[in-house]
């Protein structure tokens, strides 16, 4: 491949696809397997990821596969998501399947154990090494979302008491079947985790020099149960490449590597913002949109819409307390989306910001009187000029009368400070009695904010026209 | 430190920064100062964040910092955020700030010197070497986002002739002051990048072995000008630690290293997250929430706020229309918050699963038909669900009349079929058109889900109704 950068590569990709799909029509294979291989594994998986979603070409995808070398083949494996990695272990032989789980990195074979159904888990783990049965299955049952669910056990351990010379030749041994060997670990006999030394201090030192010298002792770690979202805060704050995990004992357990970090991050994210859309993963699946099945996306949805359309139904009984004044000034009425909307679309933002800042520890809860004051005075500039801009639009456009005006106008601003305020505070709340901001926040202030936008609403109706 | 637990370290600097604030306080500041450098420097850092947010005891905290010795005063200045580091800056004397920027690495010094006013920069740059100065100028042209802007020149270099044992002892040498040295980078004469290897490679491979043997001539790189969200796409693809940078003549200008791409994820995640609540930052600023001030807030916010709420101005002329129908059936307008509520809600949740997954290029554009065909199924499911809710509770709780019911859960249902087609589609509209999904999509969806929920009720009520 001549041309190597990014953006570029993309449209090589694309190119190559299309080739690959026309020869698995014309069912040459082996054409298809030497495209593929002129690209990198996590390239080839990314193409597979294509060849695997047209369910015309799944059977031909899936012939090609199996014609890929298999050191190839284990790691495009690897790198493919687990719905592609289901449909791939459906196609191939108990023993395809078995050789690939044994080659497979130990994080990544514990991944895919976890998805496959529990009389081929059986099949695989008879032909494993008793010790790695045990590790597996002690890894197996780690609960998702923690530490011990994304470490591996592949690490590099040094004796205290070796020398760098003595520890660079451990690694030249150890070095290809190791998740990294960048940083090293250093344990007792009891297993405990005395220090750390990176290859690079390792690189750097002269070859007599002990391992004990060189370590450091005041590492940091992370505990098998910590949640993962607080282990990826860890990564970023420290800018580490790899932690230790250590259990309750201080025993090193594992190490997790920046790599599944980012996959962590992404995942934390998305969780996040569906849930600040109102949208509920119960079964926390990592399915992709497009092949997650209609009723599992109804379902997923419909709680919260729910719970929503309850709380506007109780906005509807509101305002139909107030049906004799709405009779009376019936263009009352053309008001209400917009005050209602804007009252939605300004708690909105006050508690995106607020359940963003929260996730990333800007904001703490011993903050909540600086948040209010804050955008008690964010809330005043934006009503104030949303209301200008209402007021000269109902005298001009609309030619109401002046009361009208003041009445929506006033109304705009007081609903715009009550639903910034609520937008601030609720996350906070919620983080207070140990419920996911994203989650609670949300609908949450889309509904109170419309209950009272027409409470305010009509209460100023009441007040200024006297009705 | 005994206790080297993430989370336990957490109440650890809890309960040191309380000491450490009642020190300040007492004008203590050796013993402050000693408590601190119990931790590492990115804990420090952390601290300081804590100690420079509070006004009182800024000038303290600045005292303190200047105590610490200077390689972890330096370290821990390149932790800090920009609005922290700015407060230093203010604190120290030049002289603390050049020796500070001189020995910052590279990419962080190129961070610092961009926040600063001109004329520090001028003097910092004076007593920069030459060779260095126009580095610097060149990294300071790169625009925001970019490769270019977050990548380092602090890298090894190695010759492809060189073996392996010349290569390691080039390490031993270099290894300190270069960004990483876990990933190394092999240039012809023309310093284009001809192969990268690993410091892993090198590690397990024999003394006597060339470069040119060992090294990936098929390396991925990214071009100086491509999009940071690009790079850190590819990132996570590849799961590499560190990635090459090229111009346009595939000269090697620079590596990014993973740590730095962690914040470029949480940035742009960030972005996506306050654009989807219609909050834009036009100047792109990194400031947190609580630094940022009333007027910047209220700026950000206004753009949207206002479209959206002549969006809904709209929607209550088309309420006006009406009028006379809602006079005759007063009790049509309890429903109205209702059906707005639930079509801008399900319009909001497709909407935002379609703007997440075209940001993880779960989604593409040729996807349009089959969204489409998937939300449509969603919307019965989920419509139908709600409808047999409300209908009951018209008939049983409002007891109404079975032609009101009618008219509210016929609605409902065209009402979330619109609502979840348009959410599925306008992200992609928007994508097609090269505009951010995330800006375009939420508001509009918001808009015209209200517009369409009055203008389907009234239709279905005079329908239905007669009226």
């Amino acid at each position: 491949m001549e041309n190597k950068v990014i953006l570029d590569r993309d449209e090589i990709l694309e190119e190559s696809l299309e080739k690959i799909f026309q020869w698995l029509d014309e069912k040459m294979y082996f054409k298809a397997k030497n495209e593929l291989l002129k690209f990198n594994e996590a390239d080839i998986a990314e193409m597979f990821e294509e060849l695997l979603e047209e369910q015309d070409f799944l059977q031909q995808a899936i012939v090609v596969y199996r014609l890929l070398p298999k050191a190839v083949s284990v790691e495009v494996f690897a790198y493919l998501p687990s719905d592609d990695q289901l449909k791939i272990v459906d196609g191939i032989t108990d023993a395809e399947l078995s050789y690939i789980v044994q080659e497979l990195d130990f994080d990544d074979k514990i991944d895919i154990l976890e998805e496959l159904p529990a009389n081929l888990v059986d099949k695989i783990l008879v032909e494993t090494p008793k010790a790695e049965r045990k590790l597996i299955n002690t890894f197996l049952n780690y609960p998702d979302d923690c530490a011990g669910s994304i470490m591996t056990p592949d690490y590099i351990s040094l004796q205290k008491d070796w020398t760098v010379a003595q520890a660079m030749s451990h690694i030249k041994k150890e070095g290809m079947d190791t998740e990294t060997i960048y940083t090293c670990y250093v344990k007792d006999t009891g297993r405990k985790l005395i220090g750390i030394v990176s290859l690079r201090t390792l690189v750097v030192t002269d070859d007599d020099v002990k391992i004990k010298e060189i370590m450091h002792a005041d590492y940091v770690c992370v505990n098998v149960d910590d949640d993962q979202e607080e282990v990826s805060e860890a990564f970023k704050k420290y800018g580490f490449i790899a932690m230790p995990v250590v259990d309750k004992e201080h025993r090193l357990v594992g190490i997790i590597t920046v790599d599944d970090i980012l996959d962590v991050i992404e995942d934390e994210n998305t969780e996040d913002i569906e849930r600040m859309a109102g949208i509920v993963d119960l079964e926390q699946s990592d399915e992709e949109y497009l092949d997650k099945s209609v009723l599992k996306h109804a379902k997923n949805r419909l709680p919260w819409l729910l719970f929503m359309m309850f709380m506007a139904m109780i906005t509807g009984a509101i305002l139909r307390t107030f049906e004799d004044m709405l009779s009376a000034v019936i263009v009352l009425v053309s008001y209400l989306p917009m005050l209602m909307g804007t009252g939605g679309n300004t708690g909105a933002q006050a508690s995106t910001l607020m359940i963003r800042g929260l996730a990333l520890d800007e904001v703490e809860l011993e903050d909540a009187g600086k948040v209010l004051w804050k955008e008690f005075r964010i809330a005043l500039c934006v009503g104030v000029a949303l209301s200008a801009v209402n007021f000269l639009k109902i005298l001009i456009i609309d030619q109401e009368s002046v009361s009208i005006a003041f009445t929506v106008c006033l109304s705009m601003i007081f609903i715009v400070i009550f639903a910034k305020m609520i937008g601030g505070l609720v996350p906070l709340i919620a983080k207070k009695f140990g419920a996911d901001p994203a989650l609670m926040a949300n609908p949450v202030i889309a509904s109170s904010t419309d209950m009272i936008s027409v409470l305010v609403y009509f209460l100023m109706a009441s007040l200024i026209l006297g009705i």
